[in-house]
C-alpha cells in the first residue's frame, strides 16, 4: 500500500507518522514550500517534491491535507496527470464531492483531533470519520483507517460538518477561554499554572458526567450579583463582556429548559 | 485544632474530607437542611445541627461555605452568640470585609477547584488563596492551608475577584462549550464520547504550550468560508450563532494583536 501525502502541515505530519508506525509506506510528500516538504520527508524517510507535475502516478492513495481554500485548485492540478488511485481529503467541512468528475475513486479521511507538529499524538483512540464515493472505496478506506485507529466511523459529508462544528466548540473555543483566563490573571501578575488543576478537573468530570450535570458557577445558579461584578471587572474589554453575558444567559437558559424538561417527565 | 463547617455543599464536603485526611478535627456541621447536614456529618463522623443557636462556641475555625446571597445574614446569626475563633468564608468574589465589625479574627480560605459531592478531589495540588484580617490570622491560615495543599498563596480580596473571574472562563464556560458540542452531535445521533480524545488533547496542550500558541481552527486562520458555513448550520439557535461570531472575532483580533506585537519587537 503506497501513500502520497499532499500537504506537510500539522495533520499531514501526524498522519504520516501514524502510517509509518502501522507499516504503511508513504512514498512521497508534496508541499508548496521546500522547507516543509523536506522536513516531513526526513521524518518519514521518503521522497519529496514542490512540483505538482512530479507527484508519482502509481500510488494507491493521494491524501490532501491542505487549507480548504487551496484544496479545489490543487485537486485539479494533481488530477491533470494522475488518473488512478484513491483521492482523499482530511477536511471537516469540505464535501466529498469536491473530487467529483475529476477522479473515479475518492473519499474523505477525517481524524478528529487537534494536531501540533511537535506534539506526539497516539492515533489509536482518535476517531476517524470516513466516506467513500462507492461501497468499494468505503471498504478500502475502512481497512486503511483501522490500521491506525480502533475508532472508525462511516459518515456522510452532511453530518461530518456537525462534527467539525462541535470540535470548534470543544477545542478552539475552549482553548480561547484558557487564553482569556490567562490574560485576566497576567494583568494581576498571577501565573496561568494556578488554573491547571481546575482545568484538568473540568475536563475529567465530563468523562463520567454529562456536561449539563457537571455545570457549576454563577450562571447556572442564576447569581446575578456575581455576574454583574464580573462584567464590571472587564470594563476595559467590551468583547469579553459581551461573550461573558451571552455565555451566562445561554447557560441559564439551557439549564432552565433542562429543568422544565425534567418537570414534564 | 477544631473546625466547624457551616454549609454542607460540594465545597464543604470536599474540604471536610481533606481536613479529616490531614488529621484536622471537624467537630460539627451546620446546614439549613437535616438531610445534607446528616449526610456530611456521617462522612466526617461528627455532630450536626440545623439550628444556628446550637453551633458550638469553642471551635478554632468557623468555615462558611454557603451561597453568596445568604452569607452575610448567616454571619450575623452565628456571631450573635459566638465571639471567639477565626471566621472564614470560601467565596471567590466576596470581600474579606463581610466579617468586619462582627468578629475580631476573620479571613478567606478559597480553594480554586470545581467540586462535586461524589467525585474525590485530591487537595494536595489545589491552589488555596488565603487572606487574614491581621498578620497573625494570615499566619494561622497559612499553617491550616498547608496541612492540605502544597500550593498556598496569600492574596487580597481585590485580586481574588480576578482569580474567580478567570475560573469562570476556564471552568464554567469551558464546560458549557462541552454542553453545546454534545447538543450539536446529539441532534445527529452521534455520542459525546467521540469528542473526548479531542477534549483531552486540548487540555493537555496548555500544560506545555501557551494557550495563544495552542490556538487552532477556522477563527485563528481567518477562514471566513468555514465560519459562515458553521453559523448557517446553527440557524435554529441564534444564541449559539451570536456566541460563535463573537468568539471567532475575538480569537482573530487577539491573534492579530499578538502578531502586531511580535512585529514591533
Amino acid at each position: 500500500m503506497k501513500v502520497v501525502l499532499i500537504g506537510a502541515g500539522n495533520l499531514a505530519t501526524n498522519l504520516g507518522k501514524a502510517f509509518k508506525k502501522a507499516g504503511i509506506e508513504v512514498v512521497q510528500v508534496y508541499s508548496r514550500t521546500k522547507k516543509s516538504a523536506k522536513l516531513l520527508s526526513d521524518i518519514l524517510v521518503c521522497n519529496w517534491t514542490i512540483d505538482v507535475q512530479e507527484i508519482v502516478d502509481d500510488a494507491d492513495y493521494y491524501i490532501f491535507s491542505v487549507k480548504d481554500n487551496v484544496l479545489e485548485q490543487l485537486i485539479i492540478d494533481v488530477c491533470s496527470h494522475i488518473k488512478t488511485g484513491i483521492f482523499l481529503h482530511t477536511a471537516g467541512s469540505m464535501s466529498c464531492d469536491v473530487f467529483k468528475n475529476k477522479v473515479n475513486k475518492y473519499g474523505v479521511f477525517y481524524p478528529l483531533q487537534t494536531f501540533s507538529k511537535n506534539s506526539y499524538v497516539d492515533f489509536e483512540n482518535i476517531p476517524i470519520f470516513i466516506e467513500g464515493n462507492s461501497i468499494e472505496v468505503s471498504q478500502q478506506l475502512e481497512m486503511l483507517a483501522k490500521k491506525i485507529s480502533i475508532n472508525v466511523y462511516t459518515l456522510t459529508s452532511e453530518v461530518r460538518q456537525y462534527i467539525h462544528l462541535s470540535a470548534v466548540w470543544v477545542c478552539n473555543f475552549v482553548n480561547h477561554c484558557y487564553s482569556i483566563g490567562q490574560d485576566i490573571l497576567a494583568q494581576h501578575g498571577i501565573p496561568f499554572k494556578v488554573l491547571l488543576p481546575l482545568i484538568y478537573e473540568t475536563t475529567k468530570k465530563v468523562s463520567y458526567l454529562q456536561p449539563k450535570e457537571a455545570q457549576t458557577g454563577p450562571a447556572v445558579r442564576g447569581d446575578k450579583n456575581i455576574i454583574e461584578k464580573h462584567i464590571k471587572l472587564m470594563h476595559d474589554n467590551p468583547q469579553w463582556q459581551e461573550l461573558y453575558k451571552n455565555f451566562s444567559q445561554n447557560i441559564y437558559d439551557m439549564s432552565s429548559s433542562k429543568k422544565k424538561h425534567y418537570d414534564k417527565l
